[in-house]
Formats: structure tokens, C-alpha cells, sequence
């Protein structure tokens, strides 16, 4: 009696035996134009014939077919066919050769140009486009870049078919695509068990610690979606609602801390943010993420005036070590005062650790402040991502992360970064046209030579 | 601009501290009718306040303060007002005397009696009725009743309300009102971590353990919910769907097994059946359960022909050991054979428990098919609860759980009872009426002194 | 793929006709014990076998046949079970005896009062409980109770059955089961329909009239919907939301008036509230709805302060032609002054109408404040109605209404009633208690020696 | 608190309203880069500014008021917006200079080639893209594809940007992107009264008729929906169940027919299929829906084995009046023979409609397998989107539509074009690479000198 032809859920539970079994029928189905049975081509033909007349007439059972096929071969085939994508379907030569003619023909024809252009698209891209009338073909082909990623070192000619794939998916996964979603303790836990499996920060240990991260009112988490995959959030963000800015990690991943009313909460800090499909590479979700959740924030809970993340420094403990053996960056005074970090245990003894602060404090400013990578960029990637956004570094968190891998990679720095929705479009400008960055008066202070008048560094 | 946040469930989320707020909100604005904020009378007299003119004005807000105040309330406060629920708020006197005055000068009249009917009902039915005005109120309600349970032996004078709640509950969720839903991987973790909390059978060890009965193709489960009480799953069943009836537990729960697909079972077993929520004691759900769930897996999955339990023994190992000191349900032989059972380990030892085989059935068939309670009931409650929905006790399985529990109550033994719908309706009426219990040929061969033309076995 | 077993929507479109047909089957499927395909039993058999041991194992099944049954007959034999109903299914005579004779035995003994009222419940709330286990049996159920009004007049022996109907509905529909949903312009059409079909105030003339009090910005519509009646409102209440307490109701259904911004409204004005199933009459629904939608209003748009209702008078012009002939309400002075009412088309002609403004709302302040009904009460249903739910008579409105209609039973006067939350329930006790009706010192300043210290009017 | 106002899509209902509020304060709030409140720029301006730095920071917002500023401005200014697309944000001609150099450099290079078509991609593909990013942009574009087109034929140079919305879209409305919908008299009125608007073949008179369509057990809509315009069919198709393949239309839409049971039809008739969105045209949806309508039926009611349109033929009556006065197709005898057509009233005629028939029968035979468009194309452009499809001309049924419209346009005559799915395939290669059409040995029978044996028939 139920009438909703639910096709907007394909890959609800029990879905990639279905798919496989799926899979298994279209092959076995294989015809011949004749209607006859027939073993199915290989991948490359079958990518001929979907972009064929027949493709036209059977688009859908061609696009699954090949779809399966592929999931079906072994690694050297498929990487076979992937390489193929790179050549056999690159641009039409002859059509290129007629339309450069025209532009030849015709110099400064704004429609030779334009017509230029269409000659020149790589066929990949029509065959991307027809493989995604199949069934989860959308996720079919984030996976098949995802396997693309990993070859790509070895077999640069791979780069072409990647940057199609680059290409097709920023404008398929435009943010005016996604879905803003919340995640709580009532999400379905086919996608609570992908939050655990993609948390890229702090890890889940268990439901228990999941839990802790979603119910409580003083916690919340956002995802985006793609209507086509359904149960799949492209990146989230974990957030823990607070009356002050923290600056140490540990108390916000408290099993037993006390939760707070929401409405009580001054502060709104973002703790992690991860990106969950490797095949959506370069795609970018989390400039939009973010600010979309200071919005709905603002608006659920008008209390909240700060918006800050508590980020990890996974660059510094590294660049340090650069920086302490040569290099201008650091003064003698400066290293000698460093000297003890090369002892262990010292972030647990007490005296060490107090003589420690201030100069590991001037050093993570010299970081963030004045250090640059060969592109002459910031350092840091979580940096870039931040500063790139139009936040503002607000504060350096003397051993914030204690954890091993906190010691490890940043002598246990944390850091936070304030999203000013007043300064973000001065902030993303100032850094991405002339490198500035933004930092509150209390990181500057920490420099050297510090010039608390000035607001913006200019390496 | 796009509000799409779809918080899965926006006002359920926080729930319980939201009550709790709620509710010291309620207590605080208690006001006298002068509008004058007051302290809150006492629970007694909140009850009256419901019953009055003030209850049909304000009904929703002095149920909730009520609600409010009995949880807020300590034990023996609590305990008090149920007591007063069973001697304050019984039937009015007065009216009952007009009733039955009325009856006595009219003998005979149906209206009369009618009307004493009216008059005699409990003031607390009413009272409970008002109650359930409150936002969660329903809930509210079973959780009283679940309080109340665990004091009736010390307070056997509260069976007069516990029997008021009954049947209120009885009407209120009533099969009619209550909703079927497959709960699968796609279902929220606030309702899967109460299937792991509640279930009674094969304990559920973690998630990993959950996901393995409800996510493969050939696992399904499915639970009765009530409109008020979203998030809680009154009873639920879990389901196995096989090739042929299972004699042993283990594979069924094994994390590692390969699953079939779903349209190649023939079976469908009802391996685990818990209900959840003790304050409903008394309302019978199991029975509307089952077979509603054969309906639709019929309908689902046409292959599937047979309908049966893989079910626990628990009164087989206490009653043995009752029965082999003394009675005349078992003969000296039998009494003899069963002597090994005494020596621990006996199960893992191929020889001595080869030896066993046929005494314990034989003594599971006179236990099942002869054996008798005070009441003259069958022993097992668990054969009581099948039997008496009109299944048939269809096979009996040597170690079928060889777990420490199922050693310890059943000497290892589990059942199979078989639903078969032609034959459910005779059955129930043959068990109830006659005490006559349903068990196939099969089973009945191993009483000692087997006729195996007798279908049914009269005690 | 599909899993979600949506029993929860079972009548769905195309039901009536899917009902018929389960009908005919469940009837044509009738077997005897033996499981012989016979003839179905008379409908009060079905009744008895309902209760009986076989309605305990296939209750759903009987149900399912009785509704059938009851609905394919024909008038004749529907009534007939109706009556059977009143008293084949009355109280267990020898068991009503028995709980007799021990109270008689053990005067005062409460357990026995209590025994007596189980005893005495007749047997047809049992019935009623088990026919709800047929898929939609709440709402044959409530049909069969519609049928059951129209005989009433012409057998008062129902009016038995009739209690039974209304304690039972009492219970199954209290407002804590109750969902409250906005209706709007994305409410599937086949409860829209209702809507149009339901309204009973202001009648809808079609699907733009509908669209008109459903879609715009500053228009509302609510209603409180059961679980198990998915498409049927219970009650609605359309709302307009205003700048000024609206003294006529033709600007607000105008099709071209210009919408304003819900936040720029100050007032929400109840134009219309319908009750819907005539098989619920005496559960009350209305207070609740408007309290409810109350609370919703201030949460939503906390700018609205007043919270008003434009109603109609429908008992006044009855009343009036009464006090005209006689009685002391009206005096001659007032009774001279009102006869042009009786001149056709008076409301047309501006210094008539303007002659007969002052005598009219005086008597309409009398009607109000002074005039009673045989039983003391308000004279007016919809006073009663508001003023029994704690509202205040605000203001009378002067040909607020001059449609046939309007002038026909109010001489077009139409009223607002105020629902002010601090005086909701000092109104309420105050009317239910002492008869005494919350006016406005507008309204009592019309009554011919207004005494305008006097906040309250008794009678 | 119990907040469970299931507003059925709270953010959706006033939608246009709100937009238009939104509109004004997006402008109101325009801000130059140093924060101060100022004149938003013109609309180009806006879209350079939105490709800019300033867009990668505040996308949404800009995007959000170029869309507010295109729709609050004149119809003059919004075509010269349109124009300066043509021109202004075409390939940037630097980059193109520099690619088409590589090129010439490296000839036969991929790279290159590939290089050059990212160079020359149109600027305005970016800009749409980021307009997209605004709320509602993707119906905002397709509304600016709308006008754009109602522009074309004036301004041949707008040319090039439909067709750069043309390029987007095809990928945007990929059909692995659309969501297939069962349309219903439960679905919102918000999207039937679309359906009303939309219908092109047999308009919808009103609300009644519409339900007429939708309601009935032997009646079913679909549609195509994309995720982003959630209330926007994109195209839908009407059916009927019936149990034979209908030859007049008037019997499928009449409003006191009986409906039959969806299990007992043997036939699915397409007898009406609509496209919603001018915007979209070009974007190909019949073809996807009416085979996956076909596949949801099959699973459905698999006792359907027919799957039949009942279509108008609109080029008929055109065509043959050109045919009569001249050229090859028809000879003498049928001219003749048709020369009653002109006498108004033939149709309800029975000796004269009969006379005519065999004459007309064989004219629509010439038309649909002989006659050809100067584009060498069939001439019915209803044939050509089946034909296409892969369907076969399947029967001409004489005065299938007697309506006024139905006897201008095609002197009465309906068609049926069968979807056979084994035969589609070589149908639509067949049609499309060799022009054949199939066409049933009963349409072919109507040919002056058909030859029975041949299947198709080539021009």
C-alpha cells in the first residue's frame, strides 16, 4: 500500500551485498545488440559503447554495467582502465584540429574560442557524466578517483583524467549541493559509525566517547551531505559549546565532565573538523562548513558571541627542529632557552615546563608569524585552512595537548583561531593577497621584538 | 536563506535534562490562585488541585507540576503518595452509597448498575487520566507503576492501584495503538542503545555485536512502539532467517559467519524476545508480536515456510533436580542414567555425553509434556508464553547452548516452538481450555513410554 | 530494499477502497474451528466470539471481520447491533450478584467497592477494546459511534452504549496522545480536503479560499491530530495574525487583501475553530487547541500580545425576538428603539443602521450579561464555549458580520473573546463556580446602568 | 516542553515572501570592504566582485545579492546583465593567447590541448557556479535561463551563454541526480496545484479533476524532482491501469468511471507527459522517466505486461493540409477521398465519419512512415520524442480525441506508441542512426501499397 518509490535512499542497509549481487546480474545479463547473452566487453570498449547511440538508448543499464565491471576487476585492470581514460579519452583530435582551424581563420571570434573550448573537453568528462546516470554511480566515481589518488605518484599521466575528476566534482559537489545536517544521538548509526571510522583529530575511542561528543547540550556536530550519498557526511565539525575560551583539549573529551545548559554558553569552539572522502579532494567544504554553523549557532543560541576553534600545531614540533639548528629565525638566547625540550618528561615537571613557556611561546610566534615554507606560505597547514578562511590566531595554548602525539608534533602547543564574522572578509583578503596574517595582540606580544602597535605582520 | 538544519529530531535531543529543567521551572512558578508565586503544596494535595475545577482551567500545567514534583520527590515521599493513591483517591463514598441505594430499590435495573459501575470507578483513574495531560506525561505514568511494582510485596494494600494501572495501560496501549517498525542500522542510536540495554536472552556484548543482528541480509528485528513513547521500543524480536531450523545458538550469534541472502531462506527463527519496559507488566504484547511479524515477513519474503523459535529451557535444570529426588514422574533407570549429569564437564566429553543424549531428552519430554506446577500449569514459563500464543513445541536440542547460563538452567538444553498459522488458532484454544499441549511427533517419541498416534498429550 | 514497515500509515490513499475489498475478503475467508470455509456468523455472535477464548488467539483476525461485517451491513441490521450492543453486552449479571452480595457481606470494605466496579463494567467496553485491534478499527470504531448518535433520539436504550463510547473515547483521546501539526499550504491535499469539507464557521467556498487561510505569511492553521486517524484533523483553528483586534470578518478572508509580515503582528486573531468527528462529540478538544496554539504563537512570534478570537453570536437574534415579546430583561425605551430591525435591509442604510447601533449592543450586553438559558446558564453556545475555556468577553462588534447568514441569526453582531494566560483560570473558576462572566469594561458599559466599577457580572 | 509542532516543512511555506524579504536586506545590508553600509553596485560589477578574491571569502552572501539585485531590478537592466555575460565574461583572452601559443608550440601535445580547453572556458561558467552558492541560486539560475531564452531570437549574440546554462545544467540534472517521485492525493498542495499548472496535454479543470487523476486505485503520477528545487516537478507523467490499450482519451479522464483494481490491469497507459521548467530546455527527463516508470510498475503489479502511450498527433492536420494541396505522398483517389474533412461536424456524423475513416487511417500512415520534416526528420514531433525514446508506433486510433482542439490539430486522431523494453534498444539505434521507425504490422496495413513482411520502413 505504500507508495513512495523511495529511490532516494539506494544504499540503505545491506546495500553493498545488494550492489555486489547487483553487479553479478548486469554482467551476467550482458547482450549483444542481437539480444544474445554474450561475455561482456572489457572496460574500455564498455566505455565506448556508453558513450555510443546505444549509451543513449541504455544509459542507465550501460552505466551500471560498467560501474560493476569495474568494481569487479582486479587492481592491474582497472588501473588499466583508468590509464586509458588519460589517452582513449582525451579530446577528439580531429574536432580539435577543425576548431583550431576556425580560430585560426577567424582571429580574436570570441565563438571560435568558445567553440574551441567545447572541442577541446577531454570525452572522460561525457563519460563521467553518463556513468552517473547508474545506480550510486556518484559514489561509484568518488571511488574510482579515490583509487586514482593513490596511483597518481607513479603514473603521472594520470594527472590529466584527476584533474577532470577535479573538474566534474566541484561543480557537482557545489556547497549549493550539500545539506547542512546535525548530528546527534538520534542519527542513524550507519552514519555514527562513519563519524567514528573519519574523526581525523581526536580519535573515538568507542560509542561511550561518541556519545559524549553528540548528547550532551553543551556538544553538537554538523555535517554536510550530498543527496546523492546519502549516509555518507563529506566533512564534520565538532563543537563544544562553553563560558570561556579553552586551552587545553583534555576536559572537552571528559567522559565524566558536567555538561553546562546550552543557553548559558558564551563561547562556541570548534575542536575538529575532518574531511571524510579522499575521492572529493580539493573539493572545499570546510570554509563553508564553518561559517554556516556560526550562523545556525548564532541564530539557535544568541548568547553566543565567540567563535573559536581549539586547533592542534601538527608543523611546529618539525619546523622547530629546522629552525634550532640553523637559520635566522631564532636568536642564541632563543635556543639555548629551548635546550631542555630535548628532555623527556619535561611538560610533566613542573619547574622545567615553567622555564620553558615563555621561550617555546616567542618560538610558536615566530611560526606562525614570520616563518615561511618555499612557497612562501605559512607553515602550518591548519594555519593555512584557518588563516585562509578569515580567522585570526588568538591565542598560543602552552602544552594544550599532552598526549603523546601532541608532544610529538607540537611539544604539546594548541592554539586558537577566532572566526569573527566582522573580520573574515578582511582577514581572507589581507592573507590570501598579501600573505598577511591576522593574530590578536596577545600572540604578537610573544615575538621578540614584539610591536604591540602593529596589527598585521608583512613578511 | 536555507534553513535546512535537519536536526534529526530537534526536541528530543537533551531530553532528559531538558525535563529535569522543565521541571524545577514548573515547582518554581507554582503560584496560589492569586497569581502569588508560593511554595508547592504537597503531592496529595496536587492531586486533588487536578481533580478540581483549578484541574480543567490549568490541566496541562498542574499535571506537569505534579509530574514535576513526584520526580523530584525522595523515596519514601514518593512511596507515600502512592500509598494515598490506594486510600485517598479510591471511589467516592458518597456517590457509591447514592449507587448502590439505588440498586437495592431497583433490582434488576441495568442503568442501576450501570451507574454504580460509574460510581465505584477509583478517583485515581481520573486522576491518572489528568496526569497524562503533562508533556510525558505517559512516560511519567509507567515509570510510577514501575516504582510501585517493586514496592507491592512490602505493601500488598497498593495492588488496589496497581490494578488500576493496569488496566488504564491496558486500554491505552491497547495493539491497536501501537506502531510496528523494522529497527535496523538505519534506526538512531537512542533507540539501539536501549535494544542493548533491554535485551534479556543472548546478552548483546558491544555494538560490533548489535550491528551483526540487525545489519546482515539475513537478520532482522523488529519492535511494538507507542505514539507517546518515541524513542523506547516496548518489546522487541530478533530475527534469523535460515535454511533449516537451528539446534544451536552459537552459529546464530557468531560475529564471523557468512550470511545468505535473505530470498534463498526457508526459515524464519525467533531467536531472542524481550520486552523492555517493567512498568507495563501484565499488558501482553509478545503474542501480537510474533505474529504480526510472521505477516510480514510473508509478505516480504515468500520463500519463507516455517516460523519457529530457537528458545531457552530456564525452569528445565531446577525442576530436574526436584524430579530426581523424588516423584513418579521418573522411573529408577532414568533416574540412574541422569547420575552423570552431576560431574562437572561432562558436556565436552563426546562418551559422557553421548550417554546422556537420550535420558535428558527423555526427561525434557516428560518436563515439557507431563510435569506440572502448583497451579497445574506447564513448569516452563517460556513454554507457557509460546504454547499459550498457539505454537507448537516442535523439537527438542541436546547442548544447544553449552554457555554457562544454559548449563546451569537447562543442563544445555534449548527448543524449537513452530508457528504455524493454520494451526495456532486450535492449538491456543486447546492449551487454554484444556490444558493440552501442542508438540510434534517428534518430541513426543521420547517420552518413556512413547504412543505415537496420541497427537495431543492430556496430563 | 525498502524496510521500513509502515504500518503506522495505514489508510493511505486509496484506503476506502482497499477497505471494502480486505472486507469482502476477511468475510469470504470465514472458517469455522474445524478451518471450513462456512458462512459468517450473525454480528452479535462475532461480538460474542470476539471475547471468548478464539478472540484471545485471533482477535486481530475477528476484529478485522467484525468491522467488516458491521460496515457491508445494511441499516437494519447495524442498528440491531447496536441495541445488542446495550444489552446482550451489558454487565455480567451472576458476576455483578456475586460482587453484590460481598459488599453487602463486608460493608466499607474498599477491595470489594472495587470489585464490584470491575465486575460491573459492561462487557461491550471489552468488545470496544478488542475491535481496536483491527487495522483501523479506532476509526470504525468512531464511525459506529456516529451511527449510534443519529438513533439516539429514537432510542434512548442507546444512550447506554453511548456512555460506554464516550468514557472509552475520553480515555483514548486525551489531549497527552494528541499531536498538534500546522497546516499549511505543504499539508498533503487529502487532509486539506477535510479542511474544506470540516469547516464549519465560515464556510470554505474552494481551493483558493483554502490556499488564502493557509498560505500567507501573517495566516495560520492548527490542529490536533490522533496516530491512529493519520489524515483526519480532530479539531482545527484557522488564525489570523493582525495589527488590531479585528472587528468584522470579511477583510480577513478577503482573496486581495495584502499580507503583512508575521513579525509586524501584534494580535492573533481565532477566526474559526471546527470540531470534525461527530463520533467524538463531548471529548473536548477546543480549550486545549487554543491554549496550545497560544503558546506556540508567543514562542514563535514573541511581538504577539493579544490573543483574541472574532466570533459569531449564533443564539442572539433567537434570544432577541423572545426578550422582544416579554419578559423584564428589556425595557420599553430599548424595545421601541429596536423595532427597525425588522425592516429589511436596515444594515444597508447608514442612518438606520446608525439609529440602531446603541440599542443593539445594549441588548447584545444583556444577552450576554444578564440572560439565561432553562438550565442558568449563558444563553450563547460559543460564549459558553470561550468563556467556560477562562476567555473574556472583549468587545461587541456592530454589524460585524452582514452576511444572509449574520443578519439572519445575530442581526450581524459579531464579538471578540480575549484569552489573556494570567486571567485564563481566575475566569474559568470564577464562570464554572459562580456563574459569573468575564466582560470587559467596553462590553459593561453598554448595559443599560452600567455600573462600570463592577469588573464581574452576577447574575 | 513538548514542541512537537510538526509544522510539515517549517522553512518552506511564505517561501517567496520571505525571499523577497531576504532580497531587500541582503542589499540593505551591501558593504564596502571597509565595512561601511553603501549603494550595491551594478550587477556586473557584482559579478566580477563575486569571481574575486572577496568572493572566495564571502561567496554566499555576494551570491545571495547578485541573485536579490538581478531579480529586483527592471527588465532592462536584467538584459543588459544578461548581454555583458555574452561579452564580458567570456574566455579570458590573455589566457586563451598564452594556451593557443603552447599549443602552436607543442602541436599534438594533450596537455596542451587539454590546457587550452580549461583556458577557454567561458568566465561566466565560474560565475554561475558561484551563484549557485547562494539560497535558492540553482532555481535563481534556472529562472535567468527562462528569461534569457525569451530574449534569444531578439539577441542572437546571448547565444553563446544559453549555451554555457545549457552545458551546466545537462550535468547539474544529471539524471543519477533526480529523485523519482510517486505524485498522490497525499503529496503537498503546494507541488499538485504545480501539477494543475504544469499539465500540458489535457489540462486540469480543477481541483476534482486532478484528484481524479491521482486518488483512484487504477491511477499513478510521477515525477522527477532535483534535491535543490524541492517543490518543482521537473516533469511528470500521468497513467492509467486499464485492462486493454485505450484508443479515445475522453473514457480515461471521465469523473464517474469506475476505478478497476491496480492488480487486475494488464496495461500502463502514458496518456499524458509534461516538462515543468522553460529553463531546463534542452535537458533531456522524458526518456529516464518514462523507463523508470515502467520499472517501478513491473516490480509493483507485475500482471502488467503492456506498457502503451495515448498520445495526440499535433502535426497531423498542418502536414495534411499541405499534403492535399500538393506533392507526392498522397494520390488522387485519397485526396479525394478526404475531401469530406472540410465539411465542419463529419465526426459526430456516423456515415460520414465512416466514410472517412479507412482515408484519414491511411493519410496518418503516409504521415508517420513516409512523410519527413526539411530536416529530413520525422514530421510529428510527439513521434519523434518516442520514436526516439525507442518506443514503436504501436496503433492510429480514428476520432481518439473529438475534443475542439483534438479535431484541429489532428482531425480526431490519437495514436499509441508502444514501449516494448526488449525492442527498445534496437528501435531508438535503428531511428537514430538509419531514420527507420517502428512501426506494428497494424500501422503499417493503413500504407496504399503496403507490403506486409517488411518491419521498417526506410525513407
Amino acid at each position: 500500500m505504500t507508495k513512495i518509490v523511495q529511490t532516494s535512499r539506494p544504499n540503505r542497509f545491506g546495500d553493498l551485498f545488494e550492489m555486489l549481487t547487483d553487479r553479478g546480474r548486469a554482467l551476467l545479463r550482458w547482450r549483444d545488440p542481437a539480444g544474445q547473452v554474450t561475455a561482456p566487453p572489457g572496460l574500455s570498449d564498455m566505455g565506448e559503447l556508453l558513450l555510443s547511440r546505444r549509451g543513449e538508448a541504455s544509459g542507465v543499464a550501460l552505466a551500471r554495467a560498467l560501474v560493476a565491471a569495474f568494481e569487479e576487476a582486479d587492481e592491474p585492470k582497472r588501473l588499466e582502465f583508468l590509464e586509458t581514460l588519460g589517452d582513449r579519452f582525451g579530446p577528439d583530435p580531429k574536432a580539435v584540429e577543425r576548431a583550431l582551424a576556425a580560430v585560426q581563420q577567424d582571429a580574436g571570434s570570441v565563438e571560435a574560442i568558445e567553440a574551441l573550448h567545447t572541442a577541446a573537453e577531454p570525452r572522460r568528462q561525457e563519460l563521467f557524466r553518463r556513468l552517473n546516470l547508474a545506480p550510486g554511480g556518484t559514489a561509484a566515481l568518488v571511488r574510482m578517483r579515490e583509487e586514482l589518488l593513490r596511483h597518481l605518484k607513479d603514473n603521472p599521466a594520470l594527472r590529466r583524467v584527476d584533474s577532470d575528476f577535479a573538474h566534474l566534482f566541484a561543480s557537482w559537489f557545489n556547497r549549493g549541493f550539500l545539506v547542512l545536517r546535525h548530528i546527534d544521538w538520534n542519527t542513524p548509526a550507519a552514519i555514527l559509525e562513519k563519524i567514528i571510522r573519519y574523526e581525523a583529530v581526536h580519535a573515538i575511542q568507542n560509542w561511550d566517547d561518541l556519545r559524549n561528543r553528540l548528547q550532551p547540550t553543551d556538544r553538537r556536530c554538523y555535517g554536510f551531505f550530498h543527496p546523492q550519498l546519502v549516509d555518507e557526511p563529506l566533512i564534520f565539525v565538532e563543537v563544544a559549546l562553553t563560558k570561556a575560551i579553552p586551552d587545553t583539549v583534555a576536559p572537552l573529551l571528559d567522559l565524566n565532565r558536567k555538561p553546562i545548559e546550552a543557553e548559558r554558553a558564551s563561547t562556541a569552539v570548534f575542536y575538529s573538523i575532518s574531511n571524510t572522502q579522499r575521492g572529493l579532494a580539493g573539493v572545499s567544504f570546510g570554509n563553508f562548513l564553518i561559517k554556516q554553523v556560526v550562523e545556525e549557532l548564532k541564530a539557535e543560541l544568541p548568547n553566543i558571541q565567540t567563535f573559536v576553534t581549539l586547533s592542534p600545531v601538527p608543523g611546529f614540533a618539525a619546523w622547530l627542529a629546522r629552525a634550532r639548528e640553523g637559520g635566522e629565525l631564532l636568536d642564541d638566547n632563543l635556543r639555548a632557552a629551548l635546550a631542555p625540550l630535548d628532555q623527556p618528561g619535561w611538560h610533566a615537571d613542573p619547574d622545567r615546563a615553567g622555564a620553558l613557556r615563555e621561550p617555546l611561546l616567542t618560538a610558536a610566534a615566530i611560526y606562525f608569524l614570520r616563518a615561511r615554507d618555499n612557497k612562501g606560505r605559512a607553515v602550518d597547514p591548519v594555519a593555512r585552512f584557518h588563516l585562509g578562511n578569515g580567522a585570526c590566531l588568538e591565542r598560543l595554548n602552552f602544552l594544550g595537548d599532552v598526549s603523546a602525539n601532541g608532544l610529538k608534533q607540537s611539544h604539546g602547543l594548541m592554539v586558537n583561531y577566532l572566526y569573527d564574522p566582522n573580520r573574515i572578509e578582511a582577514n581572507h583578503e589581507a592573507f590570501a593577497e598579501r600573505a598577511e596574517i591576522a593574530a590578536s595582540e596577545a600572540v604578537r606580544r610573544h615575538l621578540p621584538d614584539a610591536q604591540t602597535t602593529t596589527k598585521k605582520e608583512k613578511p
